[in-house]
């Protein structure tokens, strides 16, 4: 489709970088013919390009196959790609836990590690828990602080681009908080911050139920449920990156909120209490009358906001996942009645990576961002002449 | 940026053609020299190019300026775009009427003409209605059909790719119907049919209330409310073109009916019944009691239909357009209690367009299909060396 001469050298040889990392990150080793055939660039393109990769420590000469170099006499030297040149965390800042996964550079997990935080805990708390499990799995994994490319971080609220949570009403001190700001102190790395739901709808894309799907409504089910979404492949957060936040839509009119939406006494469930969550369902399966109630409540009212979600979006899946995803019988009376009354009803399923959603999609985040950097290869060129 | 050589000659040309094409569309009329210095183009490529799009139609040399000419001696030649070289028609196929919108290819509109056509007509009835529409307007107009190189169609309904209309319960016979496969025996030139919801917000985008924004929602009020939404300036049909029908909801569970929302008397009305809607409005505000309560539950019910779509969607602004646009008390109470639950709220305005809101985002997608022919110059140019 021709060729980019002149123009801006710099430019050229980061675009010929990418695409040999491009291609030495596709396979397990390859030697510079190989990467000749497979970039189209020249044998001294090549030779230059890889002895940079090599310097900035992002390639290396791999060990010589003895047995090859038997055979054949001097083998051709071959290359990879270092995948631990650099590390990527994903984190969760949730109401019980934080979590968080290590990674290299090319989105293998190394270690994970999860510690409970108290659901009162303030914010400095919840920031300190997050910092020791870090501190910790680093140290496990032996990685250094400063391999870090990029950190994604997820947590429930309306996240603000610079990374502000513009209003999270689930922790404590949340709305308002710079978490972005705050998290960069800890990390000279970029610090990607995203919604809960959000990180967990792009973690099912990437490895979880909705690998096959680009148009996707991921539901983090609840008492008040939040929703993230894909549109062809990529993350919609909306104007003001509050897409998907459906759980306010029974505030209106005179529907119960999500308190007494599974009470079973009448005294108010807190909305965050999985455990009363989890002991109303088990009573409704041993037939429990007023529990299969407050069930029947709360599939109601989750039919109803992936309903709301459906029809605004027209998903071809539907990724159930959260507490609730565990659970019993959410997800036949949710299919059932999307067909009733959705003029499209889109595939319904449950989350494949269950609580690990959430930091994979922060993980994932990071990687994106890395990836860029390191991959970018589009550019758009003027036509003249 | 560097300089496209060799690769495919014809790519070339055609690019260089939309960039001269661009040039010209923008202003009144240019001389070589002065679109030599805006595209960057050398003087020869320019004449060439110049030339064919001549031959083409496309530019014509303008008339002399006579006190140019005595001032300055010969005065340099100047080229102008022949907008009238084409003509494009924006229709409406809607449940009282059919209208029709014919503009030049620089989308000005040079005539419009709507007719009425029964509730109940037939598909048949309602697509001989149409084509007799276009004849008048055609006619009147003094363009021949040949002049055509686009059409944009927009209905209710739910609408496949191919101009199939999967599920259109507004209008009889709607559900199945190849439409645009049946108009483009009509019409030599593309036909791209659209949903009506989904036109209007492109219309609104384009020349409404809405052109200052790139994430809009807006929705076709009414007894069963459909939407259509933009995101980052680009119309979001959905995964299978049901985006926004967000009607379906009030199925659910045990709200009332669009036939009785805003019935006095306990007979339902028609959803169409424009009319018999208008005049509870009117006895709303006369003071009448239950006319009163009927109108509060039709704006309930709009505020819920209206929040769920905000929420899914996050956009930066809503339209209320249809026919309840011009009905009072819609607007406040919306604002209001959108304010109330929505974590962000948009802003919220009525329509400007109006009834003509339909036919006009029909245009303007017969517009946008022949700038993509005609100045496309976007080109994916893949760096090799």
């Amino acid at each position: 489709m021709g060729q980019l001469t002149g123009g801006d050298p710099s430019l050229l040889r980061r675009i010929n970088s990418a695409v040999v990392l491009h291609a030495l990150r596709a396979t397990d080793s390859a030697t510079l013919t190989e990467v000749t055939q497979v970039t189209g660039l020249s044998r001294p393109t090549v030779e230059g390009v890889v002895e940079g990769l090599i310097d900035g420590g992002l390639v290396v000469e791999t060990a010589a196959d003895e047995s090859a170099a038997r055979r054949q006499g001097r083998p051709a030297r071959r290359f990879r790609f270092r995948a631990e040149a650099g590390h990527l965390l994903g984190l969760e800042i949730g109401p019980h836990r934080v979590s968080a996964l290590l990674s290299d550079l090319d989105g293998r997990v190394l270690g994970s590690l999860a510690k409970d935080v108290c659901e009162t805990a303030s914010a400095d708390e919840r920031l300190e828990r997050l910092r020791t499990t870090v501190a910790e799995l680093l140290r496990r994994a032996g990685v250094a602080r400063g391999s870090l490319r990029a950190v994604g971080v997820a947590t429930p609220g309306i996240v603000e681009a610079d990374g502000t949570v513009r209003l999270g009403t689930a922790l404590p001190q949340w709305t308002g908080l710079p978490l972005g700001e705050r998290l960069r102190r800890s990390f000279k790395c970029p610090v990607l911050v995203e919604n809960d739901a959000n990180a967990a709808a792009v973690a099912e894309h990437w490895k979880g139920a909705a690998t096959g799907s680009d148009d996707i409504v991921f539901v983090l089910a609840g008492l008040s449920p939040g929703a993230g979404s894909l549109i062809g492949g990529r993350l919609h957060r909306g104007f003001g990156g509050a897409a998907g936040e459906i759980g306010a839509l029974h505030l209106l009119g005179s529907e119960v909120t999500p308190e007494t939406l599974l009470s079973t006494t009448g005294e108010p469930l807190h909305p965050l209490d999985e455990q009363a969550v989890a002991e109303v369902f088990t009573h409704a399966r041993a037939g429990d009358e007023r529990a299969r109630a407050a069930v029947e409540r709360f599939i109601q009212r989750l039919v109803h906001d992936v309903a709301a979600l459906v029809l605004a979006l027209d998903p071809e899946l539907v990724v159930i996942g959260g507490w609730a995803a565990g659970l019993d019988g959410v997800l036949e009376p949710l299919r059932k009645e999307l067909a009733r009354f959705c003029l499209r009803s889109p595939r319904v399923t449950l989350s494949l990576l269950g609580e690990a959603a959430i930091a994979t999609g922060a993980l994932r985040l990071a990687l994106d961002h890395v990836e860029e950097q390191l991959f970018a290869v589009e550019g758009t060129v003027t036509a003249r002449r």
